[in-house]
């Protein structure tokens, strides 16, 4: 078996899976209990929160463990807009967000918020001068993803967060850095970013896992979308899941322990299925063709009469042992045509015609050789 | 050691262990996801969802699965208020909420709605006829937990349901059940409950692990909290933790193929620490002392200088290697106290004096031995 749909969710590492059957099986003790199991609880949550913080160079206080990505986004778009709400009430982002960005952005567009909707080149990259035209005297936050989940695209998000706080330092910034973190170093102080979301089990550890960083700053006037016991400082109650949050710091750290290495490694795979693929007659790749984008993701259009997306999918695992994705697989067995895809112009017929190949640093160049032999076998077959 | 906090937390069980790392290590697939590893991972939604399902004698559809207890609380209060907003603004609930309920309600005060708060006797059990005098034109949605966290005060909500739907098939009931739930058999559709909520990290599933049941002539009004793909029917997006699901449902499972000897063993355990520990001078028990209550858990008060809960806890841990709660461990290190002590009128000088045992199934009636030899040791030394 051949698996590139690491950008929907990945393999949990053993290192991850050790801490999380040691937290759920022996020390399992709830955090809030004034016992010594219930240390042993808080321990972990420390030793991960010290991890992650000293990953993205913050203080261990601003970093909120939530049950994964989708949570973490709610929080900073609905908490954000509400804590600033008095302010102001219009918000940008961008038109490629993941659902659980863009979801919440249109529930607070029914309830009166006012919405700027980014678009972006051809190459899935939004438009600095389009973000400086979109600020205004209101605007009171702006949610740009780091990489795009379909095409890999990597936004200047350390320009964005510039230009944001030097039109006005009260502007919150949301960074989605769920396809981004574990693949780019990324510092939220010095990259002006108040939200920064990440998500557990696209980095090796287990689903139902992801942190929120929330810049101090902005602490007291955070409103909480989970109420209850007051855990994680009241920013989001409920018995701390201990395993999956201990999990998540391993997880994080093998990424950061090995990022230059996992990278490169990643982008010469990335190198070599662009090359082998575009030789192949009817067959396109999207986004940026060099590295300025993201290590992990090729995306694949394939012209044809029966070169659907499903079908190559189902001839590449029935055929070759190969899964890959139709669309980003995040949004639940609902096949929508991408807004990604059409934000860089994708012909019309190609919309429903393109895969996603997606890596982790475990794949390998064999792989990467055995995708495009299947591809070039594959390809005129189904373009007869 | 004896752990006796198991209403803090549990063991997750090996069963419910084997089958999440099966999910986050073999069987990996995000659900989402249209190649034969995602079909997998919904395989393992399906099965924990009809195993849920058939327990309450509902339809699978009417199971969302959530992080937790609290996720769920908060969903079914807050979504459920927004749900029927504009039929009324009045909430009923019980001073003994657990906070995951109380707050969301607070909240929804602070917004505008009225909240009445039932008070209990002094075995910490509600009034059906302030219930029912409680009851208005405008009231919209009840919300009283079945079992009480602190001392296992058992509610009449198949009364309660009883009553509320004949007044007003159109009040929204909701049940906290996270201390019920495999302790207790709970038929929603005959006891008038639309919302559910129960944590699997209560019943030996593990932590992040949890599940609303909303009935589903409400379905169509509900307010969703946390937006984005679409997952779980839409009422609860993000990628669906599919390990942590799939080891609830095992979890279920174990509890209610073995339900009537579980509870008999507990209240045999019950039965018997009752009547060891209210033979020791100074010491006494909160609520029903019979089987009027849940199986698992016994509030225990002790009178003296040096008995506050902190101190005859850690005394129980280091001297006896007994593990129990001060208070219900579920308020994030922040020792309040308790209402629901206030409520049952137990003495000022008490409330800060009273530790709570929680049994499961797998502690012994020579740890509830053992436990008596120490608190019959332990007390005296303490009341000097």
């Amino acid at each position: 078996m051949i698996y590139f749909d690491n950008s929907a969710t990945t393999r949990c590492s053993n290192e991850a899976m050790t801490i999380m059957q040691e937290c759920l099986q022996e020390n399992y003790g709830n955090p809030s209990s004034l016992h010594s199991m219930g240390a042993k609880g808080k321990d972990y949550l420390k030793d991960a929160r010290d991890i992650i913080s000293g990953i993205l160079k913050v203080n261990s206080k601003e970093i909120y463990f939530t049950s994964g990505g989708t949570e973490g986004n709610n929080l900073a778009i609905r908490g954000g807009a509400m804590a600033k709400k008095r302010r102001g009430n219009h918000i940008i982002t961008t038109k490629i967000e993941h659902a659980s960005v863009l979801n919440p952005v249109k529930a607070l567009e029914k309830e009166g918020f006012e919405v700027t909707y980014l678009g972006t080149d051809e190459y899935g990259v939004i438009n600095l001068d389009e973000l400086k035209d979109a600020l205004r005297e209101d605007t009171i936050l702006v949610s740009i993803m780091m990489v795009n989940n379909e095409i890999g695209a990597l936004q200047p998000v350390a320009e964005a967060g510039k230009l944001i706080k030097s039109f006005n330092k009260d502007v919150l910034f949301h960074v989605d850095a769920i396809q981004a973190f574990g693949k780019f170093k990324i510092l939220p102080k010095k990259m002006d970013m108040d939200f920064l979301t990440v998500s557990g089990h696209k980095i090796h550890g287990p689903k139902g896992s992801g942190f929120i960083y929330i810049n101090e700053a902005i602490f007291n006037i955070m409103v909480p979308q989970i109420l209850g016991g007051g855990h994680e400082r009241g920013m989001r109650s409920g018995t701390e899941n201990v395993p999956a949050i201990a999990a998540l710091g391993i997880a994080a750290k093998a990424c950061y322990d090995n990022l230059d290495s996992n990278a490169s490694h990643m982008y010469a795979m990335r190198r070599r299925l662009i090359e082998g693929v575009s030789s192949i007659d009817g067959v396109s790749v999207n986004g940026h063709l060099d590295d300025n984008s993201a290590p992990h993701i090729v995306s694949v259009s394939i012209k044809g009469n029966r070169t659907r997306a499903q079908v190559i999918l189902n001839a590449l695992q029935d055929n070759y042992g190969i899964f890959v994705s139709a669309g980003s697989a995040c949004s639940s067995n609902k096949p929508a045509i991408s807004e990604t895809l059409k934000s860089i112009g994708l012909e019309k017929d190609l919309l429903e015609r393109t895969i996603r190949f997606s890596f982790c640093p475990e794949n390998t160049m064999d792989e990467v050789e055995e995708a495009i032999k299947a591809l070039t076998d594959l390809v005129p077959k189904m373009t007869l």
